[in-house]
C-alpha cells in the first residue's frame, strides 16, 4: 500500500464548522439563516418524474432570474454548487500564472486549501492592526486576488472606492470579490462591471437567500471571463447544479420582497445583539454581515466557547495566530440570541 | 484583456450530448432511464424548512444506504454531484505519479478531458478489431488506469476474471473501474475489493436509477482509498450533496424491488429491439449497458442520424476516427423504441 500512496494528491483539508446533532442546540457555528426561504420555495411542488432526465447543463431558467435580479445579461452569470464550487472553479480557470496569487492573512480558510489543490503558489498580505485590509498590499506584481467584501470572519467591508483602487492597479490579473455577505450591509461592486474587465464578483444562496441545504452559488463578469468559467465546467462536471436546485433557486431570488424583509430582520438583531455584547464587555469589529466577530475584555474566548457549547450554544472559536480570543457568532432567530445573551449574562457575572 | 488571458488554464472541454427542447421528441441520446423513479421517491414530501441549512456535508443517511445495499461498510463508499464529480475527484486523488495513466481510445469522453484539465499525462490503448479492451496493453508501467465496465459507448463487458488480471499486474497504482452501466447485465467487481486494496469502482445512479436530474455518484473502494477521496473534496467543496440528493437518493436505493424491475424491463426491451434492428440490416456488439452500439450494412450512420433528427428522434453520434459508422441508442420505453423503428423501416426500405 505504501507505494501505492505515491500516486496520491499531498494536501491539508479545510474543516468545516460543526454540524452539531442534539435537538434543543442553538446554531450559531456556521452562518446560516435562521428564516427559512421564501415561501415561493415553501410552497412549491417539484416534479419528481423530471428527475429521470439529466438536468439543463446550463442552468438557463436560474442563470436567467440571476441575470434579471442583477440587471446584467445572461452571459455575465455562472452557477455552481456553492459558492465554493464557484470559487474553486474561478481558482483553477484563473489563476495559472505561476505567479503567487494574494489575499488577506485573516480571512476565509478554503483560500490557502484551494490554492494548495490546484498548486497555486500565494502570498497572504496581513491585515492591519484594525483587521482591515491595507489596499497598498495588493499593488506588487502577482498572479490575481482575491478577498471576501465584507471579510470573513471580521465582517468588515471595504469601501468601493479602496475595492477599485485594487482592481485598477491590477488590470492583468483577476481579482475576485467573494460578496457571500454583501446583503447585510454593504454595496455590491457589480456597477464596476462596466468599467473593469478583470473582476469576478461572486456570490451565495446559502446566507441571505436561506438556501445553504440547497448549494447555489454564481459568479459574474464580463463575458470572457464567464465563458472560461463555463469551459472549466464544462471539462469537470457538465451538470452540477441538480433539478430542485434550478427550480428551487429560480424561485428563491424571484421573490425580492420576502428577501429584503429577512435580511432587514438580521440586521437589526445584528445591531441589537451588538450593543447587549458591548453591555456584557465584549468589543469587536463594525461588521457588515450576518455574524459579529467579537473579543471580550476579562475573559478568554476558547472558554467561552466551550462553556457555550456545553450548553448546547454552538458559536465559532478559531484557534489561530491575532485571532484566538475572538468568537464568531452568527446572527440567529431574536429567540435564539435572547439565549445566547441570557448565558452570557448568567456566566459573566457569576 | 490579452496579457488578462495569460492567467487561463488551456483545455478542451467535453462535449455533452444534445438536450432538445421539442415537446414530441423521442430522446435516445444520452443514456437516460425511460421509467422515473421508485414511488418511494416520487412520494417523499421533502422538508423546504431544512434548506435554510447545510446539507450534512457526510451525507451519512445516503452513504449507509449505500453502503448497506452493497453489502460493505460506510467507510468504504465516497458520493458525489454524479459519477462525474466521483471520477473527477478520483482523477485529482489518485493520479499524481506524473507516469501517464491509461485507457482506451475509444471510452468515455471524459478521461482525457480530465487529465487535461489537471495536466495528467495519459496513453491511449486501442481496443481491438473487435472493440474490446486487450488486458496485456495495461500490464506496461503507468500512473493509474480507468476504463467503464460495460465499456461505452460498445456496450461490452469484461470478464471478471480479465479485470482482475489487469488488478494484479498494477498493484501499485490505483485502477478505477466505472460501472455507471453495470446493472444492464454485467458482474460488478465488488466482491474483488476483498483482495485489491488498489480497486476504486464508481456507480451512479443517473441511469438504472432513474436520477440523473438528482447528480448522484458513488466510489466504493477500500477505507484508505475513500479517506483520500473525502480529503480532496473537503478541500474542493465540503457541502457537494444538497439536501434533497441525500434525502431522495436514500429513498432510490432502498427500494431494491422497483429498481430490478425496471432494469429488467430495459433489458427486455434492448434485447427485443437489437433483434429488429438485426433484422433491418444494423450489427453491432453485444451490448450489456442500456444503449446499443450499431451500424448499418449500407446506409452511413451520419446520414441515419441525420434522417432520424428530422423527426425529432435523438441518438447519439460521435465523428471519431473508428466509430464514425456507428449510431449510439439509449433504450428508452418499449413506444419510444417503435416509434424509432417504425421510422427506420420506412427509411431504409425507401
Amino acid at each position: 500500500m505504501s507505494s501505492l500512496e505515491n500516486n496520491f494528491r499531498e494536501i491539508i483539508p479545510y474543516t468545516p464548522g460543526e454540524q452539531p446533532q442534539f435537538k434543543d442546540k442553538v446554531k450559531l457555528n456556521t452562518k446560516e439563516n435562521p428564516y427559512p426561504p421564501s415561501p415561493k420555495v415553501m410552497n412549491k411542488m417539484l416534479d419528481y418524474n423530471e428527475l429521470k432526465l439529466y438536468p439543463d447543463p446550463t442552468a438557463e431558467e436560474l442563470i436567467s432570474a440571476i441575470a434579471d435580479y442583477h440587471g446584467v445579461s445572461k452571459d455575465m452569470v455562472f452557477a455552481g454548487v456553492g459558492s465554493d464550487d464557484v470559487l474553486a472553479t474561478s481558482f483553477m480557470a484563473f489563476f495559472n500564472s505561476g505567479k503567487p496569487i494574494l489575499f488577506p492573512d485573516i480571512t476565509y480558510a478554503f483560500y490557502d486549501v484551494w490554492a494548495n489543490l490546484f498548486k497555486i503558489p500565494f502570498t497572504k498580505c496581513p491585515l492591519n492592526d484594525n483587521f482591515k485590509i491595507e489596499k497598498e498590499d495588493y499593488y506588487r506584481e502577482n498572479g490575481g486576488i482575491v478577498f471576501p467584501n465584507p471579510n470573513a470572519p471580521t465582517g468588515i467591508l471595504m469601501p468601493l472606492s479602496q475595492l477599485e483602487d485594487i482592481l485598477s492597479h491590477n488590470r492583468d490579473v483577476v481579482v475576485i470579490v467573494d460578496e457571500a455577505y454583501i446583503d447585510f450591509g454593504g454595496e455590491s461592486a457589480i456597477p464596476l462591471l462596466n468599467k473593469y474587465d478583470n473582476l469576478v464578483i461572486v456570490q451565495t444562496f446559502s446566507k441571505s437567500r436561506s438556501m445553504a441545504g440547497m448549494r447555489i452559488g454564481y459568479a459574474i463578469a464580463g463575458k470572457r471571463l464567464i465563458k472560461e468559467l463555463n469551459t472549466v465546467k464544462y471539462s469537470y462536471n457538465s451538470y452540477t447544479l441538480n433539478y430542485p436546485s434550478i427550480k428551487l433557486g429560480k424561485l428563491a431570488i424571484e421573490d425580492d420582497e420576502y428577501f429584503k424583509n429577512t435580511v432587514s430582520k438580521i440586521i437589526n438583531t445584528r445591531e441589537r445583539v451588538k450593543k447587549e455584547l458591548s453591555d456584557l464587555g465584549f468589543s469587536g469589529t463594525e461588521s457588515m454581515s450576518n455574524f459579529l466577530f467579537v473579543t471580550h475584555k476579562n475573559i478568554m474566548a476558547k472558554d467561552i466557547f466551550g462553556a457555550l457549547k456545553e450548553k448546547h450554544i454552538f458559536v465559532r472559536y478559531f484557534d489561530k495566530p491575532r485571532i484566538d480570543n475572538y468568537l464568531r457568532i452568527t446572527i440567529g432567530t431574536d429567540d435564539e440570541m435572547d439565549k445566547l445573551i441570557a448565558f452570557l449574562k448568567e456566566y459573566i457575572n457569576k
